[in-house]
């Protein structure tokens, strides 16, 4: 009879570990709204170990005009990852393949290089922090900063992407400037790019504009 | 042809550009209930420019025995504030007008003064940190501090204000103090107060107090 | 008629002291689900000063196997704690008991000895921080770090407990190794224990394994 | 000599368990500068179980004008805090007794009382939130709110307190109103009180006044 | 007598009202190195009103082919605003003017207009969020949010900025783009602009690049 | 002419990206001692590329009894990494090998399995999260939470590991109860395990206990 006793009394020690612990851990309801700190948690006897793993952070298929392809792995496919501020990604880009620059404008991003070659590297108004990264080699790019990855190698690149936040986003440069309604006189003055040049982007992004106001 | 697939790429690209980014921004839904960091986001697709634009932060009704306006824009009249730790208000104080000692408990105020003078400060047990401020002067009240703006100088006084939150709350110290249903005996015992003189601020303040118990 | 003027001034200076206000308190709904941050808001018309007060923080009782009890005042019994990042406890443990290894993974501890001789202390992998504590002596044990009491005296001890959270997880070393169902043979390759003690444990406090997979 | 080579490789499976761990804990180092989230390190070689231990939370002597003693645990007497959002304190109050108006502006506190009678409460600019609280009854004062704590019973009171800061501020409401140089005139007409009552509290309290200006 | 022991109490109530109140404010002591959460705290004694005060924030001088000028009031001028999290800007753009896109990758940005007419905005990679500001309007522009700000009226725009950080970065695209060593056929690649347009914005802002490497 | 004004006012315009800009990047002076957000900055003017990359998170060596080699990237081997919350590493495990149970009190973990099979998992009191991992497959354990790892497949296996701080500890659980110099007696009485089992693997491990009192 000890051993009930043992366990009421050590589950009476525990009583304390409420099903709500907010500090352990929170999986993701993607049902509900998101907030400013994520997700509401998912009641937890409904959690199990699939919510903590994620499958199928493989090779994409980089047969496409840029040679190259991007797979993530954030709490929106993943709900265990909610509010622990990480979340993963997989790169490959072909031969001649690069990721345009972009930013992530609410996390850092770390990348391990696994195969080939890639040229990295972010700027600052006044600096250029760039390197040719070889297998096991690891670049961050802080938060907020303007980047951009090519392959400089000969063959395949793959690398592993780490982010400092359970949904990063992501934005394209020409997305910003060419994919949306920003009248082009007005790209121009702000980017002191020509007119022309400005057109001849619109017209290859802007398709998918919507305009907001 | 290609365009439409580089758009397609670039959309893939862009997969994890979720619609619940939640580090870029996420707009108050001020129907949902606030929480410990904020409001839930509204959903990406109902969010408008103006969402991110307040309108009226112009000079207040001075027009009332103190002489002073206030005006702010808080995330509950500007729900793209929320989460951002920001938020913003403007100052009118007549001639011989001036702001009772408050703090904001949740909140660091900045005051930028643009038309007058005021002399402003906060105190901590030990010193007083004042200053007789002119146009183009900045003054800093760190979050909680007990502080004052009196127009010191011969004609109207303008400032604009910016707080750390998007939601500060403000605390008049005489409504504090007496403009509840703390028995006078109590906050003469506390402050040192003599017990008239609280009767007599009682009476003044008193009418609006809230039991609660 | 002064009297009511200044009172509609004073709560129009107030006008932004909503009642939502997000940085001064927010106090727990408890029926609304939790989320990474705390609780959503109850209604501040709601809120009451009971909400802010906690009763029952007094002496468990300690007939039980380990002469030892715990109670605790968390937000989910305390909801004017929600997001302020503090809680409280009370440990009794009689003559020759003792609180087995565990850790809070969200929250550092202190504990405040008040009667009795408790000894205490923590580990990291090369040091033992340890002391045997006298009433009037604070020990804190930093988030996450493995740690225990023992009663080393001749008589009762009683300590009050504080934790850097409004809801502080516990995990008990043996419920964690031997509570579920982990197998033994995994439990002996990881902990390196015999597999005979790792079995006669589990015995003991297997009976509550719940698998999640 | 399987030992050594299994401590051997542990250890190197702890090279990662750097000597500056920063996220374990950090002791502060008191003879260099305070900075915004603590003190910086001390080295890990000089840490000492003694670091994580405060001695003497006990009765103060409240043979005093007020009757009342207050006793502290804070980073600056107890370096093992730093950094870890958390500290304590001690509270006696002899009958009559009572602790004036004041604030903690960087920290929530927690009373958890322990013999006698004490009533407490804090207030909002419509609410009085307050309570006769018994022994085993814990109040939460939220960060920032301007609170009082008088003996209501007929014996000695006895309290602990915990804050949700490693060191923090205490502002009583006298020593910012009347303990500096700010003149008479000002204090009244932000304060609403007669003239003739700040200077004779003035000159209760006026003495240590520093300008700083 | 009397005042003295009251005030000795006092004082002794405050003893823990610490000189390095680490949560009440840290104002920089900027010759010491900055750190992740700001600078090092100045001695409480070498404190004054003015470390709280910066005088300055007035009208630019526009007289430039841009037709603008950008005046700042952040934690290297003004110490006081050390790990508040907020600081303050002016913004004066004359008839024609404009300020070009840039991002601050660490700050939200609110821009007040007080004269004039500006519209302004930001993009995601989908929408664009603008609106052409009267006086009296408030924008907020999301932390690292590309964004811009065009006079689009008849007169001079004067405009006051709050951010929230003491000490914002600030990104021109331009800079980042065609002011270092990033070689123009990687620029071209990454951004999809013809090599010759490269060529010539590197041409006109290229003279100030420092490669890092 | 005409350049040089230009690179002037937009030099001007940048007069606010001070050079310690706060926000940006910090890179660690890991010669200064490290704080409770890490290391103070090193002047931004001795910032190289060389700071945002680390090489060899390669293959590590694994011909030791447990057949596991972990290798790292955290901020003191990789300064740019530092208050940027994000660090790497590499697992490799043979055939046969595991990772004994450990936790990081101060970071969340997330595996990226490249190679082979791992199961791994983690426990809470009542629940055991577990699963035979693939290559592709992620899986994340929260902060704090005890954990383990072991080669179930017939190859090697080799995983990246992702940390959500730039200076996570990690504690082997056997290093924390046996190899210290804490009594055999307090380990038993507080893990429940037999004396003679804690004699046998303090014997193992004991060798490099160090004593802090």
């Amino acid at each position: 009879m000890k051993k009930i006793t043992e366990i009421i009394f050590l589950l009476s020690l525990l009583s304390w570990t409420s099903y709500a612990a907010v500090n352990d851990f929170c999986v993701a309801d993607l049902k509900a709204p998101d907030g400013p700190s994520g997700y509401p948690c998912k009641p937890i006897n409904e959690v199990t170990a699939d919510d903590f793993v994620f499958s199928g952070l493989v090779e994409g298929n980089t047969t496409n005009p840029f040679n190259a392809a991007l797979t993530s792995a954030f709490v929106t496919d993943f709900p265990g990852l909610n509010s622990l501020g990480i979340s993963a990604g997989r790169l490959d880009i072909g031969k001649g393949g690069s990721i345009p620059m972009h930013t992530h404008p609410g996390a850092t991003e770390l990348l391990i290089l696994v195969e080939g070659e890639i040229t990295a590297g972010f700027m600052t108004p006044f600096h250029l922090y760039t390197k040719a990264l070889k297998p096991g080699d690891v670049i961050v790019f802080p938060q907020g900063q303007l980047h951009f990855q090519v392959n400089s190698g000969n063959e395949k690149a793959t690398a592993f992407l780490a982010f400092s936040s359970a949904n990063p986003g992501a934005q394209l440069l020409d997305l910003l400037l060419f994919g949306n309604s920003l009248p082009s006189e007005i790209i121009a003055e702000t980017t002191f790019l020509d007119v022309e040049q400005v057109k001849k982007l619109k017209a290859r992004f802007g398709g998918i504009g919507i305009v907001s106001s």
